[in-house]
Protein backbone atom coordinates (compact mmCIF):
# COMPACT_ATOMS: atom_id res chain seq x y z
CA UNK A 1 0.00 0.00 0.00
CA UNK A 2 1.83 3.58 -0.91
CA UNK A 3 1.90 6.58 1.15
CA UNK A 4 1.80 10.55 0.63
CA UNK A 5 3.85 12.68 2.56
CA UNK A 6 2.81 16.62 1.66
CA UNK A 7 4.74 19.71 1.62
CA UNK A 8 2.44 22.86 3.02
CA UNK A 9 3.16 25.53 1.54
CA UNK A 10 2.70 25.66 -1.90
CA UNK A 11 1.32 22.40 -2.27
CA UNK A 12 -1.80 22.62 -0.42
CA UNK A 13 -1.60 25.77 0.58
CA UNK A 14 -1.46 28.94 -1.55
CA UNK A 15 1.08 30.93 0.75
CA UNK A 16 4.06 31.40 -1.55
CA UNK A 17 3.39 34.71 -2.52
CA UNK A 18 2.56 35.68 0.43
CA UNK A 19 6.06 34.29 2.35
CA UNK A 20 8.14 36.49 -0.63
CA UNK A 21 6.41 39.44 -0.03
CA UNK A 22 6.66 38.96 4.18
CA UNK A 23 10.31 38.11 3.79
CA UNK A 24 11.13 41.07 1.40
CA UNK A 25 9.14 43.23 3.89
CA UNK A 26 11.06 42.25 7.16
CA UNK A 27 14.69 42.51 5.06
CA UNK A 28 13.43 45.79 4.09
CA UNK A 29 12.96 46.91 7.36
CA UNK A 30 16.75 46.43 8.59
CA UNK A 31 17.80 48.03 5.41
CA UNK A 32 18.82 44.77 3.25
CA UNK A 33 16.92 45.14 0.51
CA UNK A 34 16.63 42.05 -1.53
CA UNK A 35 14.25 41.55 -5.12
CA UNK A 36 11.48 39.56 -4.52
CA UNK A 37 12.10 36.93 -7.62
CA UNK A 38 15.54 36.24 -5.32
CA UNK A 39 13.52 35.41 -2.56
CA UNK A 40 11.04 32.86 -4.46
CA UNK A 41 13.92 30.48 -5.55
CA UNK A 42 14.32 29.49 -1.55
CA UNK A 43 10.79 29.79 -0.53
CA UNK A 44 10.50 26.09 0.41
CA UNK A 45 13.65 26.32 2.97
CA UNK A 46 13.46 26.68 6.15
CA UNK A 47 13.75 30.64 7.29
CA UNK A 48 17.12 29.68 8.37
CA UNK A 49 18.64 28.13 5.60
CA UNK A 50 16.59 30.90 3.57
CA UNK A 51 18.46 33.74 5.09
CA UNK A 52 21.66 31.68 4.72
CA UNK A 53 21.57 31.13 1.25
CA UNK A 54 20.41 35.13 0.52
CA UNK A 55 22.90 36.43 2.99
CA UNK A 56 25.64 34.43 0.88
CA UNK A 57 24.40 35.25 -2.70
CA UNK A 58 24.21 39.29 -2.09
CA UNK A 59 27.50 38.83 0.03
CA UNK A 60 26.00 40.46 3.08
CA UNK A 61 26.26 39.49 6.63
CA UNK A 62 23.06 38.49 8.96
CA UNK A 63 24.27 37.40 12.01
CA UNK A 64 22.39 34.59 14.65
CA UNK A 65 20.39 37.19 16.63
CA UNK A 66 19.28 38.99 13.30
CA UNK A 67 18.51 36.04 11.44
CA UNK A 68 16.56 34.86 14.95
CA UNK A 69 14.65 38.30 14.83
CA UNK A 70 13.65 38.23 11.28
CA UNK A 71 11.90 34.88 11.32
CA UNK A 72 9.59 36.61 13.95
CA UNK A 73 8.90 39.32 12.09
CA UNK A 74 8.27 37.18 8.96
CA UNK A 75 6.16 35.42 11.25
CA UNK A 76 3.89 38.45 12.18
CA UNK A 77 3.57 39.85 8.85
CA UNK A 78 2.65 36.54 7.16
CA UNK A 79 0.00 35.76 9.61
CA UNK A 80 -1.76 38.95 8.71
CA UNK A 81 -1.67 38.43 4.86
CA UNK A 82 -5.13 37.49 3.36
CA UNK A 83 -3.62 33.92 2.13
CA UNK A 84 -2.88 32.43 5.02
CA UNK A 85 -5.26 29.57 5.24
CA UNK A 86 -6.33 29.30 1.59
CA UNK A 87 -6.13 26.13 -0.04
CA UNK A 88 -4.88 25.53 -3.22
CA UNK A 89 -7.33 24.83 -5.85
CA UNK A 90 -8.08 20.77 -5.23
CA UNK A 91 -6.40 20.78 -1.88
CA UNK A 92 -9.24 19.20 -0.02
CA UNK A 93 -10.83 17.34 -2.45
CA UNK A 94 -7.36 15.58 -3.02
CA UNK A 95 -6.79 14.77 0.68
CA UNK A 96 -10.60 13.72 1.07
CA UNK A 97 -10.18 11.73 -1.91
CA UNK A 98 -7.25 9.59 -0.32
CA UNK A 99 -9.35 9.03 2.80
CA UNK A 100 -12.01 7.55 0.78
CA UNK A 101 -9.26 5.15 -0.66
CA UNK A 102 -7.64 4.25 2.55
CA UNK A 103 -4.63 5.75 1.50
CA UNK A 104 -2.05 6.84 4.28
CA UNK A 105 -0.97 10.21 4.20
CA UNK A 106 0.78 13.03 6.38
CA UNK A 107 2.74 16.15 6.32
CA UNK A 108 5.99 17.44 6.58
CA UNK A 109 6.50 21.31 6.50
CA UNK A 110 9.35 23.55 7.40
CA UNK A 111 6.53 25.62 9.13
CA UNK A 112 5.88 25.16 12.38
CA UNK A 113 2.56 25.63 15.11
CA UNK A 114 1.23 28.23 15.36
CA UNK A 115 2.03 29.33 12.28
CA UNK A 116 0.61 26.49 10.68
CA UNK A 117 -2.37 25.74 12.74
CA UNK A 118 -4.93 28.27 10.14
CA UNK A 119 -3.71 26.54 7.37
CA UNK A 120 -4.53 22.95 8.79
CA UNK A 121 -7.58 23.78 10.16
CA UNK A 122 -8.40 25.33 6.13
CA UNK A 123 -7.69 21.89 4.85
CA UNK A 124 -9.57 20.20 7.58
CA UNK A 125 -6.58 18.40 9.31
CA UNK A 126 -7.26 17.48 12.44
CA UNK A 127 -5.13 15.48 15.17
CA UNK A 128 -5.51 12.22 13.49
CA UNK A 129 -3.23 13.39 10.69
CA UNK A 130 0.49 12.92 11.24
CA UNK A 131 2.00 16.22 10.90
CA UNK A 132 5.74 16.38 11.15
CA UNK A 133 6.43 20.49 11.70
CA UNK A 134 9.88 22.01 10.88
CA UNK A 135 11.10 22.73 14.95
CA UNK A 136 10.78 19.42 15.87
CA UNK A 137 13.56 18.68 13.26
CA UNK A 138 17.78 19.63 13.81
CA UNK A 139 18.37 19.28 10.03
CA UNK A 140 14.95 20.70 7.87
CA UNK A 141 14.60 20.07 4.14
CA UNK A 142 16.42 19.67 1.32
CA UNK A 143 18.07 17.15 4.16
CA UNK A 144 15.75 14.23 4.48
CA UNK A 145 14.82 14.19 7.97
CA UNK A 146 11.33 15.44 7.99
CA UNK A 147 10.27 12.95 5.30
CA UNK A 148 11.78 9.91 7.88
CA UNK A 149 10.33 11.12 10.29
CA UNK A 150 6.87 11.15 8.88
CA UNK A 151 7.57 7.61 7.33
CA UNK A 152 8.57 6.17 10.13
CA UNK A 153 5.06 7.87 11.92
CA UNK A 154 3.60 6.01 8.88
CA UNK A 155 4.92 2.86 9.39
CA UNK A 156 5.62 2.72 5.56
CA UNK A 157 8.85 1.30 3.71
CA UNK A 158 10.63 3.81 1.81
CA UNK A 159 9.86 2.56 -1.81
CA UNK A 160 6.16 2.95 -1.17
CA UNK A 161 6.05 6.88 -0.72
CA UNK A 162 5.26 9.50 -2.78
CA UNK A 163 6.72 13.27 -1.93
CA UNK A 164 4.51 15.94 -2.90
CA UNK A 165 6.28 19.47 -2.90
CA UNK A 166 6.40 22.83 -5.13
CA UNK A 167 10.13 23.42 -4.17
CA UNK A 168 12.82 21.35 -5.83
CA UNK A 169 13.80 21.65 -1.60
CA UNK A 170 10.76 19.11 -1.34
CA UNK A 171 11.82 16.95 -4.11
CA UNK A 172 15.97 16.83 -3.32
CA UNK A 173 15.06 15.89 -0.15
CA UNK A 174 12.40 12.88 -1.17
CA UNK A 175 15.81 11.91 -3.46
CA UNK A 176 17.88 11.39 -0.09
CA UNK A 177 15.38 9.90 1.35
CA UNK A 178 14.72 7.32 -1.54
CA UNK A 179 11.33 8.37 -2.10
CA UNK A 180 9.40 8.96 -4.81
CA UNK A 181 8.38 12.76 -5.65
CA UNK A 182 5.78 14.20 -7.52
CA UNK A 183 6.26 18.00 -8.20
CA UNK A 184 3.37 20.95 -8.37
CA UNK A 185 3.87 23.69 -10.38
CA UNK A 186 1.31 25.44 -7.53
CA UNK A 187 4.26 26.92 -5.84
CA UNK A 188 5.26 29.28 -8.87
CA UNK A 189 8.43 27.25 -9.62
CA UNK A 190 9.54 26.17 -12.77
CA UNK A 191 8.63 22.62 -14.39
CA UNK A 192 12.09 21.80 -15.68
CA UNK A 193 13.40 22.85 -12.53
CA UNK A 194 11.07 20.56 -10.60
CA UNK A 195 11.86 17.50 -12.65
CA UNK A 196 15.92 18.85 -12.64
CA UNK A 197 15.89 17.64 -9.10
CA UNK A 198 14.21 14.38 -9.75
CA UNK A 199 10.66 14.86 -9.69
CA UNK A 200 8.96 11.34 -11.13
CA UNK A 201 5.90 13.23 -12.26
CA UNK A 202 4.85 16.88 -12.56
CA UNK A 203 1.38 17.92 -12.11
CA UNK A 204 -0.45 21.95 -12.13
CA UNK A 205 -2.16 21.76 -8.56
CA UNK A 206 -3.81 19.40 -6.40
CA UNK A 207 -6.51 19.01 -8.63
CA UNK A 208 -4.72 17.48 -11.40
CA UNK A 209 -3.28 15.53 -9.02
CA UNK A 210 -6.57 14.17 -7.64
CA UNK A 211 -7.38 13.56 -11.34
CA UNK A 212 -4.06 11.90 -11.89
CA UNK A 213 -3.82 9.69 -9.45
CA UNK A 214 -4.56 6.47 -11.93
CA UNK A 215 -1.08 7.51 -13.37
CA UNK A 216 0.82 6.23 -10.32
CA UNK A 217 -1.18 3.24 -10.05
CA UNK A 218 -3.90 4.02 -7.80
CA UNK A 219 -7.79 4.50 -8.61
CA UNK A 220 -7.45 1.71 -11.07
CA UNK B 1 24.09 53.06 -32.88
CA UNK B 2 21.75 49.80 -30.91
CA UNK B 3 18.94 51.19 -28.73
CA UNK B 4 17.07 49.65 -26.12
CA UNK B 5 13.77 49.32 -25.46
CA UNK B 6 12.55 48.11 -21.72
CA UNK B 7 9.18 47.05 -20.25
CA UNK B 8 9.04 48.35 -17.21
CA UNK B 9 7.43 46.16 -14.40
CA UNK B 10 9.12 43.28 -12.54
CA UNK B 11 12.62 44.54 -15.80
CA UNK B 12 13.36 47.83 -13.87
CA UNK B 13 10.90 47.71 -11.29
CA UNK B 14 10.33 44.87 -8.40
CA UNK B 15 6.44 44.75 -8.81
CA UNK B 16 5.78 41.39 -10.38
CA UNK B 17 4.66 39.70 -6.73
CA UNK B 18 2.81 43.07 -5.48
CA UNK B 19 0.79 42.36 -8.78
CA UNK B 20 -0.10 38.79 -8.09
CA UNK B 21 -0.92 39.97 -4.72
CA UNK B 22 -3.58 42.95 -6.26
CA UNK B 23 -5.13 40.76 -9.01
CA UNK B 24 -5.69 37.71 -6.83
CA UNK B 25 -7.37 40.29 -3.93
CA UNK B 26 -9.37 41.73 -6.62
CA UNK B 27 -10.66 38.33 -8.37
CA UNK B 28 -11.29 37.12 -4.61
CA UNK B 29 -13.62 40.27 -3.72
CA UNK B 30 -16.04 39.07 -6.78
CA UNK B 31 -15.88 35.18 -5.83
CA UNK B 32 -13.62 34.15 -8.18
CA UNK B 33 -10.65 32.44 -6.64
CA UNK B 34 -7.29 31.99 -8.49
CA UNK B 35 -4.26 30.82 -7.73
CA UNK B 36 -1.43 32.75 -7.01
CA UNK B 37 0.53 30.77 -9.41
CA UNK B 38 -1.97 31.00 -12.04
CA UNK B 39 -2.03 34.81 -12.29
CA UNK B 40 2.21 34.99 -11.95
CA UNK B 41 1.97 33.09 -15.92
CA UNK B 42 0.31 35.45 -16.92
CA UNK B 43 1.71 38.63 -15.26
CA UNK B 44 3.18 41.11 -18.31
CA UNK B 45 0.26 40.89 -20.04
CA UNK B 46 -2.48 43.94 -20.26
CA UNK B 47 -4.89 43.62 -17.30
CA UNK B 48 -7.39 42.77 -20.36
CA UNK B 49 -5.75 40.34 -21.82
CA UNK B 50 -4.75 38.76 -18.05
CA UNK B 51 -8.25 38.93 -17.16
CA UNK B 52 -9.51 36.81 -20.26
CA UNK B 53 -6.91 34.10 -20.23
CA UNK B 54 -7.31 33.59 -16.57
CA UNK B 55 -10.95 33.23 -17.33
CA UNK B 56 -10.14 31.00 -20.08
CA UNK B 57 -8.06 28.95 -18.32
CA UNK B 58 -10.89 28.81 -15.19
CA UNK B 59 -14.12 28.61 -17.47
CA UNK B 60 -15.58 31.40 -15.63
CA UNK B 61 -17.15 34.16 -17.20
CA UNK B 62 -15.55 37.97 -16.97
CA UNK B 63 -17.65 40.30 -18.60
CA UNK B 64 -16.32 43.05 -20.30
CA UNK B 65 -17.97 45.30 -17.37
CA UNK B 66 -16.29 43.23 -14.55
CA UNK B 67 -13.34 43.29 -16.10
CA UNK B 68 -13.33 47.37 -16.37
CA UNK B 69 -14.02 46.92 -12.64
CA UNK B 70 -11.13 44.34 -11.78
CA UNK B 71 -8.86 46.28 -13.31
CA UNK B 72 -9.77 49.63 -11.23
CA UNK B 73 -9.51 47.83 -7.69
CA UNK B 74 -6.38 45.74 -8.94
CA UNK B 75 -5.19 49.32 -9.54
CA UNK B 76 -6.42 50.74 -6.43
CA UNK B 77 -5.37 47.63 -4.49
CA UNK B 78 -1.85 47.78 -6.08
CA UNK B 79 -1.02 51.82 -5.92
CA UNK B 80 -0.74 50.84 -2.23
CA UNK B 81 1.60 47.96 -2.05
CA UNK B 82 5.11 48.85 -0.58
CA UNK B 83 6.85 48.06 -3.58
CA UNK B 84 5.26 50.60 -5.78
CA UNK B 85 8.43 52.70 -6.61
CA UNK B 86 11.38 49.99 -5.74
CA UNK B 87 13.49 49.78 -8.45
CA UNK B 88 15.35 46.16 -8.99
CA UNK B 89 18.94 45.66 -8.30
CA UNK B 90 21.32 47.81 -10.90
CA UNK B 91 17.99 49.13 -12.77
CA UNK B 92 19.36 53.05 -12.06
CA UNK B 93 22.84 52.22 -12.58
CA UNK B 94 22.14 50.62 -16.04
CA UNK B 95 19.75 53.05 -17.03
CA UNK B 96 23.00 56.15 -15.90
CA UNK B 97 25.30 54.02 -17.51
CA UNK B 98 23.52 53.46 -20.97
CA UNK B 99 23.03 58.09 -21.05
CA UNK B 100 27.03 57.58 -20.60
CA UNK B 101 27.66 55.33 -23.16
CA UNK B 102 24.82 58.05 -25.58
CA UNK B 103 22.86 54.47 -26.27
CA UNK B 104 19.57 55.74 -26.62
CA UNK B 105 16.26 54.05 -24.62
CA UNK B 106 12.62 53.96 -24.06
CA UNK B 107 10.31 52.37 -21.84
CA UNK B 108 7.06 50.23 -23.82
CA UNK B 109 4.86 48.91 -21.14
CA UNK B 110 1.44 47.91 -20.77
CA UNK B 111 1.00 49.90 -17.43
CA UNK B 112 -0.07 53.93 -17.68
CA UNK B 113 -0.15 56.81 -15.96
CA UNK B 114 -0.41 57.69 -13.13
CA UNK B 115 -0.05 54.04 -12.00
CA UNK B 116 3.38 53.90 -13.28
CA UNK B 117 4.15 57.63 -11.78
CA UNK B 118 6.12 56.35 -8.60
CA UNK B 119 8.04 54.10 -11.03
CA UNK B 120 9.24 56.08 -13.37
CA UNK B 121 10.17 58.77 -10.74
CA UNK B 122 11.71 55.47 -8.71
CA UNK B 123 14.14 55.40 -11.68
CA UNK B 124 15.04 59.11 -12.26
CA UNK B 125 12.60 58.33 -15.38
CA UNK B 126 11.90 62.32 -16.41
CA UNK B 127 10.18 63.73 -19.85
CA UNK B 128 12.93 63.41 -21.78
CA UNK B 129 12.98 59.78 -21.92
CA UNK B 130 10.46 58.15 -24.65
CA UNK B 131 7.78 56.20 -22.43
CA UNK B 132 4.79 54.20 -24.67
CA UNK B 133 2.15 53.81 -22.46
CA UNK B 134 -0.75 50.32 -22.59
CA UNK B 135 -3.39 53.04 -23.30
CA UNK B 136 -2.33 54.86 -25.98
CA UNK B 137 -1.82 51.65 -27.77
CA UNK B 138 -5.12 49.30 -29.23
CA UNK B 139 -3.35 45.47 -29.26
CA UNK B 140 -1.08 45.35 -26.51
CA UNK B 141 2.53 42.55 -25.88
CA UNK B 142 2.40 39.71 -26.96
CA UNK B 143 1.54 42.00 -29.89
CA UNK B 144 4.81 43.97 -31.02
CA UNK B 145 2.60 47.60 -31.43
CA UNK B 146 4.11 49.15 -28.41
CA UNK B 147 7.74 48.20 -29.71
CA UNK B 148 6.96 49.67 -33.12
CA UNK B 149 5.67 53.09 -31.67
CA UNK B 150 8.81 53.22 -29.11
CA UNK B 151 11.06 52.34 -31.71
CA UNK B 152 9.85 54.76 -34.38
CA UNK B 153 10.01 57.37 -31.65
CA UNK B 154 13.57 56.49 -30.54
CA UNK B 155 13.80 56.32 -34.45
CA UNK B 156 16.15 53.27 -35.15
CA UNK B 157 16.14 50.81 -37.46
CA UNK B 158 14.42 47.58 -35.48
CA UNK B 159 17.29 45.26 -36.25
CA UNK B 160 19.27 47.67 -33.60
CA UNK B 161 16.90 47.91 -31.23
CA UNK B 162 17.50 44.96 -27.97
CA UNK B 163 13.91 44.58 -26.07
CA UNK B 164 14.94 43.61 -22.66
CA UNK B 165 12.01 42.33 -20.41
CA UNK B 166 11.37 39.73 -17.84
CA UNK B 167 8.17 38.54 -19.40
CA UNK B 168 7.37 35.44 -22.21
CA UNK B 169 4.56 38.39 -23.29
CA UNK B 170 7.95 40.46 -23.81
CA UNK B 171 10.08 38.94 -26.08
CA UNK B 172 7.07 37.05 -27.87
CA UNK B 173 6.28 40.86 -28.98
CA UNK B 174 9.97 41.59 -29.55
CA UNK B 175 10.10 38.51 -32.17
CA UNK B 176 7.39 39.65 -33.94
CA UNK B 177 8.89 43.24 -34.05
CA UNK B 178 11.80 41.65 -35.49
CA UNK B 179 13.86 42.96 -33.02
CA UNK B 180 16.50 41.05 -30.26
CA UNK B 181 15.38 40.50 -27.00
CA UNK B 182 16.75 40.00 -23.70
CA UNK B 183 15.30 38.09 -21.07
CA UNK B 184 15.47 39.47 -17.33
CA UNK B 185 14.65 36.41 -14.54
CA UNK B 186 13.42 39.45 -12.32
CA UNK B 187 10.32 39.15 -12.52
CA UNK B 188 10.14 34.96 -11.87
CA UNK B 189 9.65 33.43 -15.18
CA UNK B 190 12.13 30.38 -15.44
CA UNK B 191 14.92 31.46 -17.82
CA UNK B 192 13.96 28.26 -20.18
CA UNK B 193 10.61 30.01 -21.42
CA UNK B 194 12.17 32.98 -22.05
CA UNK B 195 14.68 31.49 -23.65
CA UNK B 196 11.87 29.33 -25.46
CA UNK B 197 9.95 32.53 -26.15
CA UNK B 198 12.79 33.69 -28.61
CA UNK B 199 15.28 35.51 -26.06
CA UNK B 200 18.99 35.82 -27.35
CA UNK B 201 20.06 35.95 -23.85
CA UNK B 202 18.82 35.75 -20.36
CA UNK B 203 20.77 37.50 -17.45
CA UNK B 204 19.55 37.73 -13.71
CA UNK B 205 18.70 40.77 -13.33
CA UNK B 206 19.87 44.93 -14.36
CA UNK B 207 22.84 44.65 -12.78
CA UNK B 208 23.80 41.60 -14.45
CA UNK B 209 22.56 42.65 -17.73
CA UNK B 210 24.87 46.59 -17.02
CA UNK B 211 27.91 44.21 -16.09
CA UNK B 212 27.08 42.29 -19.22
CA UNK B 213 26.56 44.44 -22.10
CA UNK B 214 30.18 43.88 -23.93
CA UNK B 215 28.22 40.67 -24.66
CA UNK B 216 26.19 42.53 -26.66
CA UNK B 217 28.63 44.35 -28.44
CA UNK B 218 28.61 47.23 -26.39
CA UNK B 219 31.47 48.63 -23.86
CA UNK B 220 34.28 47.54 -25.56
Amino acid sequence: MPAFIFDLDGTLIDTSYAHVMAWQQSLDEVDIPVDGWRIHRRIGMSGGLLLHALSDELSCKISPDLARRLQERHGEIFRESPCVGRPLRGAIKLLRKLRELEIPYGIATSGTRPGIKPSLDALQIDDSVIVVEGKSIKHPKPEPDELERCRQRLNVPAEECFVVGDAIWDLLAASRAKMFSIGLLSGGYPARELFDAGAHRVFCDPTELHDSLYQLGLCP
